[in-house]
């Protein structure tokens, strides 16, 4: 038998963590830092984001692509794809961050801390009296991976959560919806809005000028899957208006945020610096070793993406 | 049989609200409203929030107090207690809403919200790569009703969590220290520490400068409990000199925060105004009912507190 290899691929992450946390799961893995891929013929498995034009078909034995990241949209419609499978990351420390950046968003306005933040600017002690949470409203877009995760910790938390997919779902606690029936009703109900759908070309400005104004005057809206889903434009004028109280943002069209940018003058908007979830290699090594174990045996990978599809 | 009659006393609840919600659990109990009391001796329980001086011994036939909240220390350190059951509120929606808010503090410094908030209102995008929810340790002093539900919501979510209380605890997830030394443990280890212990005498001035100076150096202090747990001087030298980097303070030695309370100049101080969490009475009723059930039938109250003990 030949040699088995995978070549990494990015300029973002790090090589060394990965090949390490690689090493301890597959000793017999034969890792592989581009340019120097060796044989191309030895490759099998591609771990890579954004690599350039042309990459994958140098591999003509190449049997899995990893997405370095749960986002694909950067991959899925690159016209460079040959036919094998594709996957991208996930663990449960990425699912526990994304949880944990909702919950925080949702709960920072269901609380009123943002009108304390400011009070506090102001030196103001400025009683606000609590509501039940399971009073209020919030819809998730988006009941994948990371969306079904956070939207059942919600509702364990006591919201009152739905939930809006393109396959109706059964998670505790979460209201099921579907369809442009689904998306207009979540839409209309939701006092917090949350954003964990994947950009594709089906969700690219999803939410429009006329999906915002379906929203309860003073809703909130949180964005931590991809900034194209949302026309910016739209939303920085119902927030200007009002028609939206407020918005927490992960995820721009353009990254980092423009200095200048309309966003960081509206004091309703808070910016974090898209760090909702990231992968840490030792925690998501065990999920791309089985993947690779999985596609050794002919079977499909965990995590496995539809390119066609968009995620 | 005569009437079985319970006395509401608030300056603050709302009587209408209490009188419907009990209506609906019990409807032989006669409400009565200080200072309709009608015939003393028909009143065997009391509802209320710091009633004025002599006002238990009004009622010879008085079987149960339940204080209208969750903490006693304005209640058990009185000199005109009866011997009589003492009880405190507690609901489901009263442990959501704190632990909702202790899980907003906590994510707030976890994942580095207070410096995107700062970032922001400088129009900057300012990245801080995410640390694994697992590596953050953060301390609960106070296990008991409200503490342990918090704990382990903080455990569930990811975090290593540690716990402090009189008697040893069993909570998933979450590690249990008790005593002199459980508590310098809890101190010295904890990046994020969190109040949930209530005033009593052993706990006003707990956490002084000595006990302070045990955090680690960066370490960020939430208070859900009550001011003078902690000595505010101590707190805020602490606060000053960077040695604790962060606080959110829900309560105070005195409420509201006066205007120019050096508090509110600092920056790195976030002031809630004692909203952690409240009883809804609707929600809250059925426990209240239930208490004077068991009661009248010679058993304890649900949620019973010992006022030698002081909780
Ligand atoms: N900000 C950050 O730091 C960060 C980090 C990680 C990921 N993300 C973003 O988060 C996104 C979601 O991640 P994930 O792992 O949960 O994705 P996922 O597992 O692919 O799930 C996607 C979910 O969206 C639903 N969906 C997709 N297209 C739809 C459409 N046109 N109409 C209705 N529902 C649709 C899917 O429905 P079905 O279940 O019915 O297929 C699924 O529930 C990623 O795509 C990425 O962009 C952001
Ligand atoms: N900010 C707000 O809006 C708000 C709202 C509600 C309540 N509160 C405050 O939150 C406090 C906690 O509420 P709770 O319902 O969880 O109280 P609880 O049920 O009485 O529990 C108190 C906990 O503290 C521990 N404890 C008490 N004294 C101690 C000492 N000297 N050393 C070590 N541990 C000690 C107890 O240990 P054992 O379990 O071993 O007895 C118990 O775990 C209340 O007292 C109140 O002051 C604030």
């Amino acid at each position: 038998m030949g040699r088995d290899a995978l070549v990494f691929y990015s300029s973002v992450d790090s090589a060394e963590e990965w090949r390490q946390a690689l090493a301890n799961e597959l000793p017999d893995l034969d890792f592989r830092l581009d340019p120097e891929v060796g044989d191309p013929s030895e490759v099998h498995y591609v771990l890579a984001w954004t690599p350039p034009d042309g990459f994958f078909s140098r591999f003509p034995n190449l049997k899995l692509v990893t997405n370095l990241g749960a986002g694909v949209d950067r991959l899925v419609n690159r016209d460079d794809l040959v036919p094998v499978h594709f996957s991208r990351l996930n663990d449960p420390g990425m699912v526990a961050m994304m949880t944990s950046y909702v919950v925080f968003a949702v709960t920072r306005y269901a609380r009123d801390m943002h009108v304390f933040e400011r009070a506090k600017r102001r030196g103001e002690w400025e009683y606000v009296h609590p509501r039940p949470l399971a009073d209020i409203k919030v819809g998730v877009l988006g009941l994948g991976e990371l969306g079904a995760p956070a939207a059942a910790m919600l509702a364990q938390m006591g919201y009152a959560v739905s939930g809006w997919s393109r396959s109706s779902k059964a998670i505790p606690g979460v209201r099921s919806l579907t369809g442009r029936e689904g998306l207009e009703t979540i839409l209309s109900e939701s006092e917090i809005l949350v954003s964990l759908i994947p950009l594709t070309r089906q969700s690219h400005g999803l939410l429009g000028a006329a999906e915002l104004a379906l929203m309860p005057k003073g809703a909130k809206f949180i964005n931590a899957s991809r900034g194209p889903v949302v026309d910016e434009v739209a939303l920085i004028a119902a927030l200007t208006s009002g028609a939206i109280a407020e918005a927490t943002l992960d995820v721009f069209n353009v990254e980092p945020l423009p200095p200048g940018h309309p966003f960081w003058a509206l004091d309703n908007v808070f910016i974090t610096p898209h760090m909702a979830s990231i992968t840490v290699p030792a925690l998501a090594a065990r999920d791309v070793a089985e993947s690779i174990r999985r596609v050794r045996a002919g079977r499909p990978p965990l995590h496995e993406i539809d390119p066609a599809r968009g995620y």
